[in-house]
């Protein structure tokens, strides 16, 4: 079945519109594969912008963090929010410095937040888990009704949201074409390692699927 | 020389502080390392967060862009940035959910960006294509003054910031320590692939030291 396209708006607009999509299941995967989300939002006039892990439940995004911080305040006020989650795929290397290029896919979800709590903000936080380690939430302990009541789930709808992708190789003026300048791209991985115990697992337990998982990706 | 500490305001104290930096050298390390900038500016009432690279000279970072576009118009009218810089070394798998965690290192900026012209203009445009291919600018076709016209360079003092740092492996609760659950780090790597010459290069030329240089970091 085919998913709605995410809203647009004069703020999702893309510029170069040869670049820029509304396509949901695209976002989607930006956000599946990528996991640091970049949250911007602005206290008296001054913006901040600030990494965070997220977690996704269908057409939700999901931050949490401790109630007092800057972030969370601001956030759960209902402020406007602006997160950005970016994938670099190549270093573009055209034969003019002008035209040197990256390719990427990134995603720009606009909206407020609302401060979730019992089943959803439980689910959520297993979203986050999962995220980056599949099947994570699971073989670790669950959170308590205490730690539950020191941590602020937020949820951000995935709607007015544009998603903006870049690829192939360089786009070098007719003139240029002839000069002996080198040109195409160099490709830009994030990998995982191999997974390192901490001194109290040590050998005694063997690596699990969650952690072996994210290697393979 | 020891290098005078990035400066603090209550807008770059770090709440956690073990994890709080003014180092000034870590920050430069950080900005040095990584290529791809989280921009953050606002728009009446919202903010707004954009990928972009960036190149350093001394203690200004340099953004570029086409004038028109609404990240280039804000920040040249000198309205409040901040620039997030990210990388991310590990995900950290405790033995609760709640201490999960991510090793990383970021570094914020905050302040009004200048545009500039001339001579400051060039250099920064070479230290952007310079920034993650070391000595680029020698090898491609410097900017025609019509290029230079057409394009928008912007100065950011790098004075008002702050960097995070995590690194090690989980913190868990005592209470915890017994669980039988795997508890330790998974390393994340950016890497360079081989790079891929266009058909217009094809094989006709050898890859360049740049290119190379980015896939040895």
């Amino acid at each position: 079945m085919a998913e709605a396209p995410l809203r647009q708006t004069p703020h999702t607009t893309v510029r170069r519109a040869e670049r820029g999509s509304q396509d949901r299941g695209l976002a989607h995967a930006i956000l599946d594969e990528a996991f640091v989300a970049h949250v911007g939002f602005v206290v008296e006039d001054q913006p901040f912008v600030v990494p965070m892990v997220y977690g996704r439940v269908d057409d939700t995004l999901y931050l949490h963090g401790a109630p007092g911080t800057r972030l969370v305040r601001t956030l759960a006020s209902g402020a406007p929010v602006c997160i950005t989650v970016t994938i670099v795929d190549a270093l573009v290397l055209a034969k003019s410095q002008l035209h040197h290029s990256a390719n990427y896919r990134s995603l720009v979800i606009l909206g407020r937040a609302t401060r979730v709590g019992g089943a959803e903000a439980e689910r959520a936080l297993r979203a986050v888990v999962d995220h980056a380690l599949p099947g994570r939430s699971g073989e670790a302990r669950p959170p308590t009704e205490q730690e539950l009541r020191r941590t602020a789930v937020l949820a951000v709808p995935i709607d007015e949201a544009s998603v903006k992708v870049r690829t192939g190789g360089p786009v070098d003026d007719d003139d240029d074409l002839s000069l002996a300048v080198w040109s195409g791209i160099v490709p830009v991985l994030t990998v995982f390692g191999d997974p390192l115990p901490d001194a109290v697992t040590g050998d005694a337990l063997p690596v699990p699927a969650s952690a072996t998982s994210a290697v393979q990706r």
